[in-house]
């Protein structure tokens, strides 16, 4: 029988038990990257979360249609940014079309999403390649009255939506605190209201990324293509909505304000959000300016980092802090990830060569139920890894001849221990670019180093030569040092 | 100074100097694949030959916007497919959303154009994410006379185009012929004549990829979208049109009808085409059910595949052929392919080991300029190819003390062989999971194991064993046989 499965709903503000829409079937919309720069840290935490929770659906045998969408346009930090939409500001730096900006960032994002083992969603529909849709759900908005047109834009009437829904429902915010905290800004006269969000902006002469419509030539407003695409692609009342806590307000408070008018009813059933990503306890993002970019991590090239740190370690990482927690990145927590990683991934291997005997005296069923219950509490995989590393213990204590273990548990054993360290927590092992030979390969260097060693200690001048000479034959660079030896490839 | 590059220009039936519009830089535009099957030689050859055409204007200093499409939309084979989307009716068969076979297909195809060492494009525009700009068109076709709208599709008018404007002029047909040969087609009386064809299909009730129109809900018509989306990302008028012949009729006939009376000229400059990939003389396609997929080529899983080819040999493979010419699959061809491969990378390994002399009697000088020339003639691959085993022959004698080469001579004769084998031809060493260290590994145990039979000639068994302990010590396995010691890993 299948796990029950509990989520933290964001709307409830407490762990529900999960019900889909329809039996079997889950429709998940998760908010992607903006692709105007390199992936950072902080995208690697959502794609990971709702990666986690994918793979968690599936082993419970769910089909999941997951949508995370691709912001490629229109992507207004606040309406005090007037048009300044950050591709095209990229792209203006650049000297790019927007398009090509998009293209090569797009493409950075998923290859660095694959190193971290990051399945693809479903469908991954893109913000510019939705305009149409995004112009109906506006012109629907309009009909029903809660959006008017001013100087060529459309704004969402924050005030008269709140007058027969609640806006804040999601964010906890009440309108009324809401508009005592917002100053006027200069560029907002258009709106009746500070707190009305545009629908459509009127382009300026100079913006180069627009679309005709019967108010303007112009773009779509940010927190639009979510709700336009996920009922493209979901429906109008889907099971799962995603995305980081920042996106919480006002991003997807302005989705909920938008479907709910559009289509009569609230999008999604559950409401998630990861934490953020914190260094010394703020968050990182291009936009505050001290993010730490992926490649940056896999190859030790950043002020911050000690050294490099492999994708598995930043996944496990980020696996060892439940989603909702904050999690601050240090090269401290990263060094014991990656230790405790090895630790799981040794034991992994090991757990291949066990033998078997006729009893057995672990309980392997019991391990499994703590586990299950582990990660359908609200994907906690915090306590789930702490699980599996009984688990290891187990190994450890079999392979020691201090524990038997039979047959029939040994084959549930394996059997548990993949589903949960593979198949839900996306764990893979590392052989990073010929690593498993670079390993070997530094040791018989080193083997020939050490004899070339004790050759000059012997006084073997000739043979100490010729082992060098031979080294840099086959293209070895040789260089001795205080602490011995070393060697580097031409 | 840069060479001048000539191109076969389709439209003209003759080569022809290159002038790009802008200098120093090309607008290109390819017509790229239907994501409704996986990726096969016939998708390996268009690919590869305008990434050779990129590769090589780029060598000639000019800046490319390379924009290639995925047709995700809209593919009707003929106007006789009314509304049997390819794409639609592959996802029927598999029971997904369009979208999620689109996806799939996508990174399908990425994934296998990347192991074939093809760049990625500038922008990858999708025909389903550029509706509005289809609609445009639609909209400024309709006002200049020559489409009308008929039952809520809308058709281009032929007849009335070719009376002040040259319809065949690509393909060399004649409208009188074309319509001699056209029969009346079921579900075609909506048009005026049988030679008009769609811009916008009105939908049919069970057809799900489908958009708002003030025609119908439709979608448009296969042939639109190269023109709205190459003058989106290249303009009114750009470099270079390239796709395979067999999108030259109707494809690109149509693509210039539409753009001429949208825009008042002709979209590209120059066509080309590369020819057809052939089984037994027939094309190979998808449609025609006799194609051979690259993930098949690449694990040797097919009844026609003697054995697998790898990612090289099928690149090499088609570059050995000119663009124009056909190419008839086979596993004796391929086996010549991936040998001529092997020598042209064997010597280009070499190459990093000659000794320079202080003479030379080698003309490198004389060797570029006919590469150049080659290549430049029409991307005239095979005789690029052969010059460059030429440059293979030169290695060779030098290697073998035969030729002496200059310490000049040699920095600009690695310079030509690594701009025209890796940055043009874009042909990489294929170094399968690790096979570049396991290589350099095997070359130092190599070194460890002549030094252990050097020590066994001398009598030093002590060296010997040591040698042997200490690398069974680090897992290798070593064997003596009649041809000398062998290793392994455990």
């Amino acid at each position: 029988m299948k796990n029950q499965l509990y989520i933290y709903n964001t709307l409830s503000r407490k762990k529900e038990l999960f019900k889909s829409i329809t039996p079997n079937r889950v429709g998940l919309y998760v908010c992607g990257p903006t692709v105007y720069g390199d992936p950072h840290l902080g995208h690697a935490r959502p794609a990971i979360t709702f990666d986690l929770l994918t793979r968690l659906l599936t082993y419970l045998d769910y089909k999941v249609r997951y949508v995370r969408n691709i912001t490629d346009v229109g992507h207004l930090e606040n309406d005090g940014d007037e048009g300044e939409d950050k591709i095209a500001k990229k792209a203006k730096l650049e000297e790019l079309e927007p398009m090509e900006v998009v293209h090569y960032y797009t493409e950075r994002y998923h290859d660095y999403m694959s190193k971290l083992n990051v399945k693809s969603p479903s469908i991954e529909p893109r913000a510019s390649g939705h305009i149409i849709e995004q112009i109906e759900v506006i012109k629907s908005i309009i009909n029903k009255g809660y959006a008017y047109e001013s100087n060529g834009s459309v704004y969402f009437d924050v005030k008269k939506y709140n007058q027969d829904h609640p806006y804040g429902i999601l964010s906890g915010r009440k309108v009324e605190d809401l508009m005592n905290n917002t100053r006027a800004l200069d560029g907002q006269s258009e709106k009746r209201d500070a707190l009305d969000f545009a629908l459509w902006k009127k382009a300026a002469p100079e913006h180069i990324m627009r679309w005709p419509s019967e108010w303007s030539d112009g773009f779509p407003g940010w927190h639009l293509e979510c709700s336009a695409m996920s009922k493209k692609y979901l429906g109008k009342e889907f099971d799962i909505h995603g995305g980081g806590m920042d996106l919480l307000f006002p991003h997807h408070e302005c989705e909920i304000a938008q479907s709910t008018i559009d289509n009569g009813k609230s999008p999604a059933r559950y409401w998630m959000h990861n934490n953020m990503i914190t260094i010394g306890g703020q968050k990182m993002g291009k936009s505050l300016g001290n993010f730490i970019t992926l490649e940056e991590f896999f190859t030790g090239n950043h002020d911050k980092l000690e050294r490099a740190y492999s994708p598995m370690t930043i996944r496990f990482f980020i696996l060892q802090a439940h989603y909702r927690s904050t999690l601050d990145f240090g090269n401290e927590a990263l060094q014991a990830a990656e230790k405790g990683l090895n630790k799981l991934m040794d034991a992994m291997n090991n757990l291949e060569q066990l033998v078997t005997s006729k009893e057995s005296d672990v309980d392997v069923k019991a391990l499994k139920e703590k586990c299950l219950t582990a990660i359908c509490d609200d994907l906690n995989s915090p306590i789930l890894i702490a699980n599996l590393f009984e688990g290891v213990k187990i190994i450890n204590s079999v392979l020691a001849g201090k524990q038997k273990i039979s047959e029939e548990d040994l084959v549930y054993f394996k059997d548990l221990m993949h589903a949960f360290v593979y198949d839900i927590l996306g764990l893979e092992v590392e052989t990073s670019q010929d690593a498993g030979n670079d390993e070997k390969l530094d040791e018989v260097i080193h083997l020939l180093l050490n004899m070339r060693t004790e050759a000059k200690a012997n006084k073997d001048w000739a043979m100490a030569d010729k082992i060098r000479d031979e080294l840099q034959n086959l293209g070895f660079i040789i260089k001795d040092g205080a602490e011995g030896a070393t060697w580097e490839l031409k």
